[in-house]
């Protein structure tokens, strides 16, 4: 098994709000996207949305609201400013902020929101860690 | 904001278990990574592994089980030999198995387990997309 995952997808309730929250972020969908399965390459992973109930079908499983799986995905940003600037265009694309941007006992800054399927985000900025000019962390 | 998420982290119950697993897998965690904080580079994006209860002080979330968060991560084999392999080798190292690894209605062969913390994860081999020399999906 190589060290990858090639895709995160992402069930949602409302696929058309899904992809307008998503595409609002000025993201794009690879022209693969189907009808009700849009695919949007992050640069060595991409983000599928998918309605949650053909994932449900899919993965055979029920699905359960939790107020937290336990699982985040991150967004490392360059600056604070640009932590600011996501977290405020998430609101205004009706994310819901779990936590306000501030700064972290780490030494950086950062804050939390749910998504419109109540998935959770982190927007951080971590002076200590580089990102390179494909916009990957470098480890 | 770039198109693009850098860090995706499972908040874990028993670190050096989780740790195992992963590393159980073949895969090789970052220099940068702490004594409980583990980091995977994956090509594009980093697998963070945190202990959950720190996880939950950083988003300011309680954790709540669920059977299927709607969530999944998908690891794109190049064979349907390799997904049966990938499923053994995740269920020797202590995964349960979802759905065994099938025939898929979109042409593939795929199959769903869930790690240690019950992260749900799929393996799957689709012939009508590509996997470049980096062990990315080309979209």
């Amino acid at each position: 098994m190589r060290q990858k995952f090639t895709l995160i997808t992402l069930g949602v309730k409302d696929f058309q709000k899904a992809l307008a929250f998503y595409e609002g972020l000025g993201w794009k969908k690879s022209e693969q996207s189907q009808e009700t399965y849009a695919l949007f390459p992050l640069g060595g992973i991409i983000l599928g949305l998918y309605p949650l109930q053909e994932l449900e079908k899919d993965t055979m499983l029920s699905y359960q609201q939790t107020v937290f799986s336990g699982m985040t995905i991150s967004y490392n940003a360059t600056s604070e400013e640009e932590v600011d600037a996501v977290m405020q265009e998430a609101e205004r694309l009706g994310a819901a902020i779990v936590k306000p941007a501030q700064k972290a006992f780490w030494g950086g800054y950062s804050g939390y929101f749910k998504d419109l399927d109540g998935y959770v985000f982190e927007v951080a900025y971590n002076p200590f860690w580089k990102i390179n000019d494909e916009g990957n962390l470098v480890m």
